[in-house]
């Protein structure tokens, strides 16, 4: 995990293994016997399957097992968020992590209903929170990142740091026993930053990638939209193109807790475990990590169905299905949460529902 | 509870109160006081504030309590299936049961994660199933309906029975301790009778009411709209109208579960606990126990949105949006046991997130 073997800048660094799919007839052939009709189990039947595949890897004919579901909060704060396109100021960013560590936040209620693990990464926000809890890990990068429209976001070797950093994480977090990962991310500003990084990486202006975030005015949605377009105009003149490299993009109009994300991601693949994506940010991460690996997007379950319009367009491009739509646009892997008891359901109808032989009932 | 006196099948023999509005002020206040943007958790705050306002009814200022969350699954026979219009022999609804005594049913798998009580009803299978078991209830009203195609369902006393056995039920799992009653049904034939109920309670053809089911044939949908537009026109030539009164509709076309279960979601909002709604079938009862008593529907949570296309128009006419919606086409009350996770957190948020004063987060 030394930087100078594995600076994680190198797409060939990382290493996601291709799910061998000599398992999958016996899987669908688990979930086809079980004592329903075919199919009337609906996404939760595609879901087993996901797992089941994953899992399978290492015991072909294991159960699904969820061990120790976990939730990475990344948080970060945004120079873009200098100019005023969010509700409210960037102060919030750390006053939410204190939030998070006292256990007042939604993220908290939801993680406490569905008993799921919650860790708070500061991974670059403004104003260090010195506090020490159990559950704050404190790997801050930079006092937030430089504002975009204008500059980088940050250095080559910030970005570095942060991808290692973000591995890092994710790897205690599975060495500790967890074999589901979600990811949700606090950020005044981050919205904007994803925006912009889906407009680079994809190629198309604001107008696509911009929505409301958490509820902003029509005035200020006019100036996100006129900041991330000054940025990509800045992109184009620099490198000739407004289609960025995964890794350049992040580099340019990114933030630290995207970053660390990415990195958490393609670690938390790496070593064979679930990705849980949450809503628009999370998924702009999850989008990036495929295109650095796409053999990632084999271990992504996605949750949450983001208000954003520009979420569509994720979506397709990574053939997702969210499990929920509830109207969520909070962010703080909210979504995730809510979405591990439905796991929790696959896994235990793919164990232990009785097939019609076992129940002697007629096909 | 004596017949005489409450037979059932006299509306005003019911009486569920209407809900007084008077605390929802302070409720939406404390909703909107919360550390998220307004509105930030979309679903799930209609969902905390229903529920708060059903318990305020006896304190003002309560948390939201969710007890012992319970399914009851009824089950039944039903004469129109008869007919070839199922993927599956009628033996199918005792095995069923057999299957879910055994703890071998999707349904028990859910209930199992999400820590439900479930209780089966035999309200009227072909072949009893004769076993003990703690979560068996045995009130069979008769072996199956008749065929309602060239005959009433059931009598006017059966439809009685039906009605003072399901409130029975319901009051028992109240006593119990349980504020939170889901609904689910079994029986091999079901969909026909509720497409059947929906088209005489609302006066429409068969085009517009029935559906696949668990997933027939073509040719089986064709017998299946047959059947049910037979039934109108014997309705219209026996009544005058294709339109009928919901316990008349009941009576003539109706199935015992059905029955059975709409006394107990009327009991369940008698008592002023929450009735869980699931997927099609489940959500025509709902619709008749408003149709009797329109006050009841302030007491429903809508789980799951059903396959079937005439789950909409149903939703419609009750102004309700699921809560899930996961291509489920089973039946047993499993949307509503996967349901019950998203009810704890909302109550959990409701009850115990932080406001922005006391989290000192600057709005």
């Amino acid at each position: 995990m030394s930087s100078t073997k594995h600076s994680g800048l190198d797409h060939k660094n990382w290493q996601v293994a291709k799910l061998d799919l000599q398992t999958l007839p016996n899987i669908k052939n688990t979930i086809n016997n079980k004592t329903k009709p075919m199919g009337a189990l609906g996404q939760l039947e595609d879901l087993a399957q996901a797992l089941a595949l994953i899992q399978s890897q290492s015991n072909p004919f294991s159960k699904i097992e969820i061990n120790h579901p976990s939730i990475l909060i990344f948080a970060a704060d945004h120079g873009i968020a200098q100019h005023p396109i969010s509700i409210a100021p960037r102060e919030v960013t750390g006053q939410m992590v204190l939030n998070f560590l006292a256990g007042g936040a939604a993220i908290n209620c939801f993680c406490r209903a569905a008993d799921v693990q919650l860790k708070v990464i500061d991974a670059g926000i403004l104003n260090p929170v010195e506090q020490q809890h159990p559950d704050y890990i404190q790997q801050n990068i930079a006092a937030g990142t430089q504002d975009f429209s204008v500059q980088a976001a940050m250095s080559k070797s910030q970005l570095e740091q942060s991808l290692i950093k973000g591995k890092e994480v994710a790897l205690k977090q599975i060495d500790e026993g967890s074999n589901l990962i979600g990811f949700g991310e606090m950020g005044i500003g981050n919205t904007t930053s994803a925006s912009a990084l889906l407009s680079a990486i994809i190629g198309l202006p604001a107008q696509s990638t911009v929505g409301k975030g958490t509820g902003i005015s029509e005035q200020q949605l006019t100036l996100k939209m006129s900041l991330v377009d000054t940025s990509i105009q800045r992109l184009k003149q620099a490198y000739g193109s407004a289609k960025l490299a995964p890794l350049k993009a992040l580099e340019e109009v990114g933030g630290f807790e995207i970053a660390q994300m990415v990195g958490a991601m393609l670690a938390t693949a790496e070593a064979g475990k679930t990705i849980l994506v949450d809503g628009f940010i999370v998924s702009v991460a999850a989008l990036i990590t495929y295109q650095i690996q796409p053999n990632a997007r084999q271990y992504m379950i996605f949750a949450h169905s983001s208000a954003e319009q520009a979420h569509t367009l994720i979506l397709e491009k990574l053939d997702a299905k969210p499990l929920l739509d509830l109207g969520l646009r909070l962010g703080e892997g909210t979504g995730a949460a809510l979405a591990v008891p439905l796991i929790k359901a696959a896994a235990e109808f793919y164990n232990n529902m009785a097939t019609f032989e076992s129940a002697q009932v007629n096909v």
